[in-house]
């Protein structure tokens, strides 16, 4: 019997609440010495580690850096490795577009073309502007095709998001990119006879760009790939009868609360705004996953100093988490953005559990090492959606 | 998606450099209070655990008793319950028998056999000298079946490999063994229709043996079981794109390392030459796997001071391998041999990973208990390539 059958049939909808807080990228390696978490003054979430029960997860398998996709599946107790997250998707929810049942998405770039071969795979890097004017200008004269509409969303420099809507579109298509320059273009080609409208319409719209932009002296030509349709994942509604909301302030996160069937609420763009968001819906929902940028931005940026500083600012706002009283409220990452490393990376994330009903252990800060003591051991990160369920009593009994 | 088919797709070719040290057995019980480990002083082990992060692995599962061969295969980063090794495989490899594509072995016993029943299995347990003698005569005598050529390999006292070269042979062949003594011989019985060349050419040879050895008084008959082509496991180059070298002293490893597509490279006898040839190769490499066997020889002797004497020795030698700033040092053990058992055990290995990017835990002694405190947990052996490709960097993300 398959792990989510298990959570389906178990699942009890009741009133308790469950809080997950993501501080993306917290994990850490030691500069000097220490890692962030170590150097960081963090009173509240030692005292969350030191009155709860602690632990290190995976978010995929040992060795393995996740992208926030994979990752946040995992955190919300979806297998990374079964539910596979199309590239076109994550780009689109990264620039926020919405995408739905009857869409279907793709990454795109401007290019250069001249004499048939392809010259600049960027068209120069065009600037965000010129970007947005050209998706403007092409979001106005493109025809539909075979009833499907379509449209362009500008993201940084030459990148673009196309969103085709309409019936019957599958992802089963080639990437419609040679990859390299000095080569000519490529049509999209259907992989399998179901996916030919979609071939059709990818094709159909490249040849309609060409035209509409033989007059520009760059960007005369596009490249699309990563297509994707809309996944189909369970929600968390109906794998564990959850009501949940989303309180994340940048677009890849909404996107992806929204794949799991969470409702994402407005939140303005102060890190107190998360908390006060909670507050203000605290008796409409069951479940906040409510998702921290910052740690893993300056992460990213290699800048400790900075990562260090959001996580306090951070550590500072807890307690408003705590005063609502939630039965369960988790604390961990989606992933390691250590600043030695500059990215993602493998290195599991420290989880601390809180609940009235969870088993204290010996951990009394809240550091890697630390959680590496502690009583969940290291599980991977699908396993928390049960754990929480489990401690705030809304799973029944296995068997009899 | 599968565990191999994420890694096969993330995998990197890179000029950083891995060395596995796997003392074979190493894992121990106490006795008068300390293991082997405990008691014996390691001081460069020590410094490696408390740089690096530790844990324990489990070769199989929890509970299991791996031999060599699955020990192995989970340590280089197969699932040893996918990947079965036939029982002939591993005693041809044990004896030093090459096996390729088109070659089918097998166990083989001298037996005795009067009046058409068996009556010793083993042939009275001939020694070793008149054994190699006889597969000496059988050797020259034999006719080809079928094209397929046929070779014996003495083992120890009735013990032999047989190997079978040619075209077109399936191991779908029952034993030709009846397992107990005052039965007739048995021929082997083809299990599938492809199948049928071979147990042709295993029921001639037992026919033109029995005709051959029919003046010997005791050794007069062939019993043959454990039938095994050549496994079809990816190689390591193929699944994760590594270069790998392999520096073991005895034969079933060096088998075993090129049943995964290691290059077997010559090795002295002593202990430093092991280390001597690491340092040798290092630049044609990237991935050294390097077999330390004293520890589980004398474990399986229940000699408990001379496996901490042999500890002792290898852990002098370990700054050599230090020395030649591996991007990776993997320190562990295939399978426990605790010298309080006198054979192999389920008691989970020991494991050290040394890396400029490992996450530093808490432990600073290489024992049993030290390493259950670790940051890496305990895992499963087969998730060991993961990490060591990671802290390689030789893994890209998963997903965006």
């Amino acid at each position: 019997m398959k792990r989510e059958k298990i959570l389906e049939e178990l699942s009890l909808k009741t009133e308790s609440k469950i809080v997950l807080f993501v501080m993306d990228g917290l994990g850490d390696l030691p500069l000097e010495g220490k890692t962030v978490l170590e150097a960081a003054r963090t009173p509240n979430l030692d005292r969350i580690a030191s009155a709860g029960a602690c632990g290190l997860t995976d978010p995929v398998f040992m060795g393995i850096t996740p992208g926030s996709g994979p990752a946040h599946l995992a955190l919300f107790g979806y297998d990374p490795t079964e539910y596979i997250l199309g590239r076109g998707i994550l780009e689109a929810l990264g620039v926020g577009v919405e995408v739905g049942r009857n869409d279907l998405v793709a990454r795109g770039n401007f290019a250069t073309i001249r004499d048939g071969l392809i010259v600049d795979r960027r068209a120069g890097r065009i600037p965000d502007e010129e970007n947005a004017e050209l998706c403007k200008k092409l979001n106005a004269a493109l025809r539909p095709i075979d009833d499907t509409e379509i449209r362009l969303f500008p993201g940084k420099e030459h990148r673009f998001v196309i969103k085709f809507h309409g019936e019957g579109l599958s992802d089963r298509l080639s990437d419609a990119d040679p990859q390299k320059e000095n080569l000519p273009p490529a049509y999209a080609q259907a992989l399998s006879a179901e996916a030919e409208r979609a071939a059709r319409a990818a094709n159909a719209f490249i040849d309609q760009v060409t035209e509409l932009l033989s007059d520009s002296p760059r960007a005369n030509a596009v490249l699309l790939r990563g297509f994707a349709t809309y996944p189909t994942i369970p929600t968390l509604g109906d794998m564990v009868k959850l009501h949940p909301a989303a309180i994340a302030q940048y677009p890849m996160y909404k996107g992806l609360a929204q794949l799991v069937g969470m409702d994402v609420l407005p939140v303005g763009p102060e890190y107190e705004d998360l908390f006060l968001t909670v507050e203000q819906n605290f008796d409409r929902y069951d479940f906040f996953y409510v998702h921290f940028k910052k740690t893993d931005s300056y992460g990213e940026d290699g800048n400790f100093e900075a990562k260090k500083t959001a996580l306090e600012a951070a550590d500072v706002l807890l307690p408003r988490l705590l005063d609502l009283n939630p039965d369960v409220l988790v604390i961990t990452s989606d992933h390691s953005t250590p600043s030695l490393l500059k990215g993602h990376s493998w290195h599991p994330n420290p989880f601390a559990l809180f609940s009235r009903i969870a088993q204290p252990d010996a951990v009394r800060t809240f550091t890697e090492t630390a959680c590496a003591q502690g009583y969940l051991g290291r599980f991977q990160a699908k396993q928390a959606l049960a754990l929480m369920l489990a401690h705030a009593l809304k799973l029944n009994k296995f068997g009899a």
